[in-house]
């Protein structure tokens, strides 16, 4: 059995048009959305991210605002400048770029960002909005992974999911997303580093979502038959030919490619449905960061 | 095998045995922590807990403020209320009885108590930093269960643990305190009404932790044989004769007592660990809200 594929970048656009649609509507009411992103210091990495982030937002018809601090800005200074944007009746929502320079507590600042402004739905506040299966915003991949899960239109009531990976915003705020509901959840259980026997774990799982950041961890034998896959993982490999030996590209340097956590070659055969990287979950991460800031945009009206 | 048991009344002596000496020290430094409790309308029920906050907050030395509100107190006016507490000086927390009546949304209202004086640990800032694993103050019985299962000494890494329960202030927030360790955590499965087959989970579990107010749910034989098992479940049921017939009291009524969600008479046969009911996690409750309101006056130094 050869798995349908969860396609993201379709999802994401079916989304889009959905928020297209809300923010012509704010507009109407004088609101238009607007995105702060504050940079500190230079980072090759983080320009392309600020790159997808403009063309992502300005396709939309938000605002985007680029805030540049020096790299030598004190995390004093940043959670000043972090609270003058607060303040801002213009900035509807505010992301902090990764990575910040060593002086700077990364999750301290991104915490300081007003809960009504908080579109990668990091501060405490929408955390514990969770809990409480009342959140209006919640971090980013974790809220495109469950729209993709959704997606696949599969009731969720009692089935068995494993979560792999306890990470603060993923593995954990999956969790809670996946007890939301009082009568009809499913039953979760979530594996990390220190789970005795993960393959146990993952071959029970009607649903199994990975979240770990390691290329190969889920291989095929550890797949339940029919099972629904989400693969969230991220990793840059080196691209190998028949041999095991590297390609190399035309600057002599090896080729690289980007592969999730699970084998998907392997997962696709056993899976029911499977979320492939790329192109499965990340198109949904900047699509949920547009949705939590429309959310934002509207809790301000 | 007969488990040992959890003993909770000698666990919080202990445990108010320590804090006596914090409020010592507090009260040195011309600190008297006080809890506010708010009472709307006139209720049997509370009258007790109120007796009993009463009587262990003063036997440590907190300051214990009881304010009685008509019950024809609206919502807005309850808010209001817990808003000038908030802004008192002279109160480190505050809690509001349960339960209310009707007009009033006893959630919404519980989570405007401040982060800084939240001794329920239920406002969502608090819970939110439940999820980063940073909460100074969390909900008071299930931080009780944590502290029960700590005190067996029995290594968390790597357990399978299995929650039965997932409501929003026991089952949730245990299960975020067991992945509180990003390299030692033990592996949670979260069970509820709509699992598929309970007794697979609770079978396998090295560390049960039960919490659904329902007697007689877990039976001997759904409990893996050395497992230590949390009993957080308090009902009332009928006292039965060897014939299964309700013993009645003086007064020609059922005689009543408690018992928790686990069949203890067979747990105690199977499980090495296990918390009596009454006795175990109901006085840890207690401790904790004793906790929570000295951790709130510290935060307020």
């Amino acid at each position: 059995m050869a798995a349908k594929l969860l396609d993201g970048e379709a999802l994401a656009g079916k989304i889009k048009e959905g928020l297209r649609k809300e923010i012509e509507e704010l507009k109407g009411k004088g609101i238009t959305p607007s995105l702060a992103a504050v940079q500190v210091g230079e980072n090759s990495a983080s320009r392309v991210y600020i790159r997808n982030q403009r063309r992502a937002t300005e396709e939309m018809g938000i605002d985007y605002q680029l805030h540049e601090l020096p790299d030598t800005t004190s995390e004093e200074e940043l959670l000043q400048f972090i609270e003058k944007l607060n303040k801002d009746p213009a900035v509807s929502g505010v992301i902090l770029q990764m990575p910040v320079p060593g002086q700077i507590n990364a999750r301290k600042v991104q915490m300081s960002i007003s809960p009504s402004k908080d579109v990668e739905g990091m501060n405490p506040v929408n955390m514990g909005m969770l809990v409480y299966g009342q959140a209006k915003v919640a971090p980013c991949t974790a809220r495109g992974a469950m729209e993709l899960l959704r997606s696949s239109e599969v009731e969720l009531k009692g089935k068995e999911v494993t979560v792999v990976g306890h990470s603060e915003i993923v593995g954990k705020p999956i969790t809670l997303m996946l007890l939301e509901s009082l009568m009809e959840s499913p039953t979760p259980t979530v594996c990390h580093i220190a789970t005795k026997d993960l393959a146990a774990h993952t071959k029970k799982a009607d649903i199994l979502i990975v979240a770990v950041g390691k290329a190969g961890l889920i291989k095929g034998d550890m797949i339940k038959e029919g099972a629904i896959v989400i693969d969230i993982g991220i990793n840059r490999v080196p691209v190998l030919d028949e041999k095991g030996n590297p390609v190399l590209n035309e600057k002599g340097k090896p080729k690289r490619k980007t592969v999730g956590d699970v084998v998907f070659e392997e997962a696709v055969q056993k899976a029911s449905y499977i979320s492939p990287v790329p192109g499965g979950v990340g198109p949904l991460t900047t699509a949920m960061l547009l949705k939590n800031t429309v959310e934002c945009a509207k809790a301000q009206i």
